[in-house]
């Protein structure tokens, strides 16, 4: 039996919500999954939530295709979901797996974003070490904002804070460890936010 | 030393973002705190989220009275956040648990809510078995919605819904495995719903 790779092999899922704050939400979401080629991942949305899953690099890529098109209106928009790899009870849409690795959305436009988020490395005793490395790699990027209880602060330029997130959640991933749970929330044209 | 209780000794905390889609945004989540008595519990507030912190039954009592009182304006409303107790890492605000037991918000106005919930152990190997017996329990109840990747849905009148959470919550934690995260998505009076 091949080893399981991480981040390579495996499915990754993201079930996140998109949030507009504004009337016109649902022009702005239509807007956006209308502007991101979604075709490399498989895709559900019920009354609560979307979820994408297929490879890490794919579902990376379209979690910030539809952050930045969101963006794009102008509307202050928060998004929140969580990243999972190696969940015991996960099975079917494999199939995304066999997609090639060329990215379908490659918009590089600059957009700053503050987030938060959290590593929740599944039965590994020494989980607390992974969250620690992250935070520290967080800080040396210079994308650290702030300290606080339950997640960190994370913030910059989307295309630089979205690598960090998926090298996070490759480097948090082990072979001994295999379920990984990675949450984020972000907030973009924040009226907080000033001239930031 | 005395064995920690979850749920009743150590702090708990909420970090959350409440999403009213309206651009009154603001003025809808201002409302919502002023309707709400937050005096049981340490809360600041940054640029993406809010955290709470205090005994167990405060930090459901105020995030309910949170979601119910952003319900009455009528907006489509999404909250979402993660429960947690137990964190290594966890310190400060634990002045709060001195407070008595005598809930501060008690409206009891009725409100349907479709929600997603994910229980987190943390560092401990039979979490898989917390996570079903949560999840059977709520159809045991009547509240369970539907089954997907990475979560589960959870539905009806609010107060059903966070006595479910909160329960859930408790039961998932034990002396031995003393972190629990419990990640929670919710939202109300969406177009979606419909009559329900």
């Amino acid at each position: 039996m091949e080893p399981l790779q991480c981040g390579t092999s495996p499915i990754v899922g993201f079930r996140f919500s998109l949030h507009p704050m504004t009337s016109d939400f649902i022009k702005v979401i239509k807007g956006a999954l209308n502007d991101t080629d979604t075709s490399n991942v498989w895709m559900h949305t019920d009354d609560v939530s979307t979820v994408i899953r297929g490879k890490q690099i794919h579902v990376f890529n379209v979690a910030k295709a539809l952050a930045l098109h969101t963006a794009k209106t102008g509307e202050h928009v928060a998004l929140s979901g969580t990243f999972s790899i190696g969940c015991p009870g996960d099975s079917t849409g494999d199939v995304f797996l066999e997609k090639d690795d060329v990215l379908l959305n490659t918009d590089s436009t600059k957009q700053y974003i503050s987030s938060q988020f959290a590593l929740y490395p599944m039965n590994n005793p020494d989980y607390m070490a992974v969250i620690y490395r992250e935070v520290d790699r967080a800080k040396q990027l210079g994308l650290f904002n702030d300290s606080m209880h339950y997640a960190s602060g994370i913030h910059g330029d989307i295309h630089e804070v979205f690598a960090f997130y998926e090298e996070a959640f490759t480097n948090a991933c082990s072979d001994e460890h295999r379920h990984l749970v990675m949450t984020v929330s972000m907030s973009i044209n924040s009226p907080s936010h000033g001239g930031a």
